[in-house]
């Protein structure tokens, strides 16, 4: 057997030291980590400071983990530094990303808004850095490569921290320890989200592994919800198979409770 | 102003690094230390393993805080050895302490039990410590003076650690700090939290002493933004006075620029 591949977590913030904030941001990841095959060997709190970031970062580096990830920080607000704190700890230059800011441009642009100071800041990152788009928030994520460690800065609020996780990170990370994943969407249209959620609760109780995500969205006062579902596994086969039988378990209790049949977004054949 | 004290947090588990359990010991003990006036630096948590449980507090000593307070690992199991770690790291003999064992015995003698191995186990600590009784269950935490530095090792079990925090390591600590925090929060609705950012700043850079923290939060596309303020100060009405002024200002200035009064969390009346 290879040797298993290594984490850590940094989770960034005061609101964390000052026990206003309880880390479930680091045991979300912690599972989640764990399912994918990968060791966390430590979790570190620092707080909103670029010095403790800057040393944290540079600590957890030299332990040689393959990944490091850090939530927390990526905001508009004056003490959200850690972009800022990776630079220092990678003695690179911060700056904006181009690419980055394009992704917060369009961000505003749909709700129709401009750029500001504070919006700006959100695209400055690291030199050598990539942004990570972020689907349930207007922050970016970031991944920047350092020796044969990856390093991705997530933001720290929980719905936006697992949506970029589940939809970005976690295809690499399973990708390097060995794991498949399948992935399934479709779209739930005329049923509020708070409606689907008790029957998005039964589905998560029969299968806890899957990953489950509702995605509300509208275009022009025509709102659907898009259903996402993933799951990975050591094998393809089992993998598909699983995320269908989710899929489909859904899509049942969504036909049995409102009478709504759910269409597969490719083929748009009853799923 | 005399410096605030210092603390660091170590929770040790291997249960936290794979996400089954939340760390809500170290929130509980973060938001103890905030009260009583002690600033908690940083939190790490570590495995089951000798190595790095010793590693983690030579890490935390070199850092010199006041308390270092580590949570878990105290039990009568072959993977509770966190003071055999703290002995390693502190390069002391790990040893049988009279007055622990004497704790453990009378113990097990209420509940008309002997000693067996795993029983005198949790009697052995590092060479120089002093057994903390704890009213919540068998295992005696242990405290121990290293040069400037306070280790208190407390059980995970959150009942157990709570009782021994309250009833003795709190008295030590607070006779020691003499601070005492203010605290107040409430809701900004309707205003994006990159729109605020600007006049959080503004207020931050009036009043750099004071922690200013905005959450944003909501519920089914009605978002809000949690704005939390907490001052420390030895003196218990200036730090109330000015947690009040600090989050007053904001309020005016929310209300001059975007015309939205805020009202107080408890009172529904505007601030």
């Amino acid at each position: 057997m290879e040797t298993q591949l290594k984490c850590e977590i940094i989770s960034i913030g005061n609101e964390l030291l000052i026990g206003k904030v309880v880390n479930t941001n680091a045991s979300w990841l912690a599972e989640r980590l764990t399912r994918l095959g990968v060791a966390v060997r430590r979790i570190t709190v620092v707080g909103d400071s670029l010095s403790e970031i800057s040393l944290c970062v540079k600590e957890a580096i030299s332990r040689k983990s393959s990944y490091i990830i850090t939530t927390g920080g990526l905001g508009p607000t004056y003490d959200d530094i850690t972009l800022e704190g990776l630079a220092m700890a990678l003695d690179r230059p911060f700056t904006i990303i181009p690419t980055a800011l394009e992704m917060v441009r369009r961000k505003y642009e749909s709700m129709g808004e401009g750029l500001t100071d504070a919006r700006v800041k959100m695209a400055k990152m690291p030199e050598g850095a990539e942004p990570v788009p972020n689907p349930a928030g207007t922050a970016p994520a970031m991944r920047i490569v350092v020796g044969n460690t990856v390093i991705y800065a997530l933001p720290g609020v929980p719905r936006e921290m697992e949506a970029i996780f589940d939809e970005s990170v976690s295809k690499t990370v399973s990708k390097s320890s060995g794991f498949k994943v399948a992935e399934l969407s479709y779209r739930v249209i005329g049923i509020k989200e708070s409606t689907l959620a008790p029957l998005i609760s039964r589905v998560k109780e029969l299968y806890p592994s899957v990953y489950i995500k509702s995605h509300p969205k509208s275009v022009e006062e025509k709102p659907w919800i898009e259903m996402y579902f993933s799951v990975f596994h050591r094998d393809e086969a089992s993998a598909k198979n699983m995320v269908s039988e989710v899929a489909k378990k859904l899509a049942d209790l969504i036909e049995e409770n409102y009478g709504q049949v759910v269409y597969s977004r490719e083929s748009s054949a009853p799923i």
